[in-house]
């Protein structure tokens, strides 16, 4: 018989320990005899980045990864946005009643294969078990500390007037591929889930100082989300080329059989970086010389002091980039 | 008509936006120019104290409190029970979609209160929102990270035989009234929630260095799982006298009625303290001295190397306190 979870796995009680230490701790590591209610670090001085995300992706396996892979690369793309070298990361679990040990195990054992790849460890957790009907199999929320370097400081109000806008890779991947999951769409060719960590190319980047001005993981909303947000804080127009943005050709194809806007999907392997113009072509030689970043694109620069996002196509017409409204896509992390 | 949660706020784009604008900063303080995917925090130099849970309680609403001042009460007590005065935290929101403003709005109103009462900010967050069906009106997961003073390291292994163990009051509060609740059975009296933040009571201690061994809130499980857990951590036995618990009279009478023992129970604002022989009297004093502590009670010791609880009633017999099997109460935090 298969064995699924219980609400007594989520009491606090014997299964709940014996769950924690048969999937958790043999997934990330740990010693139960060491658990307590925190974990106890010791931080490099100087400033720490701290920051959480819920994630509820359906389905919860797809080609390129799954919600635990998902879960683990998106805080730590997130630490990396500000610059952070990611320290140690917390993950927590609800989980509805009749899950399978099956899919946990699986789930637990993604988060520590990059755990272990990354060297980033899992510290501490909490499991919850809801009864059937009030979740969907598994939502995970990881949090993450990081410390970041004196002289390194990301933030979109840093950004000036004629800066470089820089893609790290294709955009749309992941939506495209969990859209594509959804509607039966057969994927042929190498397009899977972008989901990765971003955090080694972030730091190859860490010697340009403060000419970069701003990082910024492209996930839920896509590029045009985050440039929409960017040209907000910093009160700056963006002009981006159409032409210039990486998407892959059967991304292209597919997306505009399903009316979707590669620039609105989601990614979860791929930063946008806005840098200093004197600097722009050597931060794109960094990114690309990077095995995560060796389809990076300079795709536009900042402008005047109207904040919008403004995208020029191959004709040389102009259209705005508005802010996404809607639905888009649902739980595609 | 009452304005519920859709699936495009979920979505990331414009609606995402102006929900974290109108509930979340409208109720946390924060302003959206200033997002960014992690906060940035200048901690105190030493150790660091790291944590994460998710809170699925059912109802949301209850006497003493709802979902969100448990989830941040919560999150506080796991920093404290490290010894740590908590720095920031954040809260991450996974939502079914038709859940009402209102309700989310008194949530957010909640945490936002007992920030501003104990000065402990929320730095940063995350929303998710799953269809209907999907969830259950709402998850919270907060994390939290703390600062240790460089002479204080509490933890299970740390305890000696010997050891008194005292509870900061009343047990089985939360439990119970969250299980009438549910019964429908009528609460006359003023049992409530005792959901409180506890990190004050443990500061009151700090003085008391290293003769406090251990300190851990008796949430799931109660105070039965963390003695037991407490039993097996330091390899030591542990006897507690049933008279000397803390129990208000109808939560006797309730769960003796409902066929519950107190000692499972979950409590949302006490502590267990392990605290050396020598220094008993004064800690209990010092906690009797605070507001969050006038009913604490000395209720047992450790004792021999077999790593057990061992309950002592009021007629000099003897009976052991396992670990809590099966079910016990779900979705009770």
């Amino acid at each position: 018989m298969t064995e699924t979870i219980r609400l007594a796995h989520g009491s606090g009680g014997e299964m709940t320990s014996r769950l924690i230490k048969e999937i958790f701790y043999a997934a990330f590591g740990g010693d139960v005899r060491d658990a307590n209610d925190s974990a106890v670090l010791e931080l490099p001085r100087g400033r720490t980045a701290f920051t959480t995300d819920s994630y509820v992706i359906s389905p919860m396996f797809f080609p390129g990864g799954d919600i635990g892979k998902l879960a683990f690369c998106g805080t730590v793309n997130d630490l990396a946005s500000v610059g952070a070298r990611p320290i140690a990361l917390a993950a927590s679990f609800i989980i509805e009643e009749g899950t399978t040990f099956e899919d946990l195990r699986r789930i637990a054992g993604s988060i520590g294969e990059v755990s272990r790849a990354t060297g980033i460890p899992v510290v501490t957790g909490d499991t919850k078990v809801v009864d059937k009907g009030s979740g969907d199999k598994v939502f995970i929320t990881t949090s993450g500390v990081g410390s970041i370097p004196d002289d390194i400081d990301y933030h979109p109000r840093n950004i000036r007037p004629g800066d470089a806008i820089i893609v790290t890779g294709s955009i749309g991947d992941h939506g495209y591929c969990i859209t594509a999951l959804r509607e039966g769409i057969d994927i042929k060719s190498a397009v899977t889930s972008d989901c990765a960590p971003l955090h080694g190319l972030v730091e190859a980047l860490w010697p340009f100082g403060a000419h970069i001005r701003a990082a910024r993981d492209a996930t839920r909303g896509g590029v045009g989300m985050v440039l929409n947000e960017w040209a907000m804080q910093s009160s700056r127009g963006i002009l981006i080329h159409e032409e210039r943005l990486p998407v892959k050709d059967e991304v292209a194809g597919g997306t505009a059989l399903l009316g979707l806007e590669p620039i609105y999907l989601a990614n979860e392997g791929k930063m946008l970086i806005a840098v200093s113009p004197e600097k722009a072509a050597e931060v794109l030689d960094c990114i690309r010389a990077h095995p995560a970043g060796a389809d990076a694109a300079l795709i536009g620069n900042t402008g005047d002091d109207k904040p919008r996002v403004v995208l020029e196509t191959a004709w040389g017409t102009q259209r705005l980039v508005p802010v996404p409204r809607g639905e888009i896509l649902p739980r595609i992390c």
